[in-house]
């Protein structure tokens, strides 16, 4: 018996092999949900996931990395997982660029103090590769990250929830934060545009920057628990400059609502080019 | 109590009513399905509709609709409803346009014999409203019809899936027939292209027309128990001029592998174009 059946238009039948991860995970979340929910979770993930991945080789091992997750959110949902670290999670639309770079920062930076998701109301077919490589710049793997659709699971486990240009796409339930943060799409961001913007507006952090007719960029902190998180203002620049450490810090340090006993986590972004014809994105980590 | 509860963003929480549907559909489907796996079902196709839907408001309604049409075909592949009706599935990339006309006609055509169903690899915000026109004019009322996205369940009882150029991203199941259909999205086509290939190629039904470099179109002919359905050519005609009955129809009546005593389903898509600027599409019922 192979793993993989193949039909006669030359496509995969994957349903030993989902079985297979059915039944580990059914015995893994034991006493915590059915196997038919669990065998439902497995297929349908599956179907969610084959429907815009570009690269369908790995799917199956994919797919079991995404039940796991959601799985866990939704016991973490229902009590049955008995945890007090909080919860995060980004959404933008495409799940291929600005949140999964804000998951990566986050996760570094919480140091396990946070749990980070993200997701997307469109996902795209694959990560953005300039992200990838600008992250893998900065010693950040995103490669084997995967674009991921928005359910409702993640969003009930949250305990903050940033959407970025995509709020209405997002169930909303009762008790949790939820945030829009206007952050422009990289990929889309013509770099001249950009450099404009910057030069404009100069760079002091505490002066609202102006993005695509969207208004001024609001800063918002996120108080949580005894965490906070500031997304500090984009901050652009040409890519022929090279920038200080110091340059790169546009807000002076973050106090907290809870004075100095506080675990202060920041982050922000920053666009970089790394080539004459498109923008890709960069990120600093304040520490 | 109410029905909705708003959120400071001023975003609804659906929370009570989308509990309700599942308490309706744990009933309906008692013996069948756990009270998890359906409340499951219901929270998560909310998320999913919620994820790309333009218009929001009969969203909760939408949900219970989309849900009873997957439990219902999951229930099938179960085995739990005893049923000799074959089953179809379209499957297009927005389920928009193409997949929902196909769905339509055949149903209409099918006089209850065949379950008709449609979906999108990534489904769109609304209906291509050029395409619910075109379809009203025929008598058929899409203005209730809704973007789904492909799920595994609806595949899963399915007995063909026919899909047009999302064949990659479609769950394979053994004992199934899957076809893929050329057949290009209206939404995209200028009209000028369509007419000239027109010219090009005449109207003879038995000749392969091509279509934007994808090869000569394959007329295949789908044989499901004793109806057959037969895909017909993409037809195109120019808006100014009226066609004939006659003209409508490009192939003989087919006469089936069961001879005489067969019923012949047969349905063709004509593009058509209502006004100068876009290609909107019509369809022709062949009885």
């Amino acid at each position: 018996m192979t793993e993989n059946q193949e039909t006669s238009l030359g496509l995969q039948d994957n349903t030993e092999v989902l079985q297979r991860i059915s039944e580990r995970l059914t015995e893994r979340f034991t006493g915590v949900f059915a196997a038919e929910t669990i065998e439902r979770y497995v297929f349908e993930s599956y179907t969610a996931l084959a429907r815009t991945a570009k690269i369908t080789t790995h799917l199956p091992a994919t797919t079991e990395h995404f039940v796991t997750d959601r799985l866990n959110a939704l016991a973490k949902s229902k009590g049955a997982i008995d945890t007090d670290v909080p919860e995060v999670l980004f959404v933008c639309v495409q799940n291929a660029g600005r949140s999964q770079m804000a998951a990566a920062l986050l996760t570094v930076e919480a140091k396990g103090r946070i749990t980070v998701r993200s997701a997307g109301s469109q996902p795209a077919a694959e990560l953005d590769p300039a992200v990838v490589t600008a992250m893998s710049e900065m010693g950040l793997d995103l490669t084997r990250n995967y674009p991921k659709p928005l359910t409702d699971d993640v969003v009930r486990a949250s305990d903050v929830v940033i959407t970025m240009g995509c709020g209405d796409s997002c169930p909303i339930y009762p008790g949790k934060r939820y945030e829009d943060w206007e952050l422009p799409e990289p990929a889309n961001q013509p770099l001249e545009t950009l450099s404009t913007r910057h030069r404009r507006h100069g760079t002091h952090a505490t002066r609202p920057r102006r993005h695509q007719g969207q208004g001024h960029q609001a800063l918002r902190r996120i108080e949580l628990g005894r965490l906070d998180l500031i997304p500090l203002a984009l901050r652009v620049h040409n890519p022929k400059r090279t920038l200080s450490t110091k340059e790169r810090t546009l807000l002076p340090p973050q106090q907290g609502p809870f004075g100095a006993s506080a675990r202060s986590i920041r982050w922000k972004a920053t666009w970089r080019s790394t080539s004459s014809r498109h923008t890709v994105l960069s990120a600093t980590m304040l520490t």
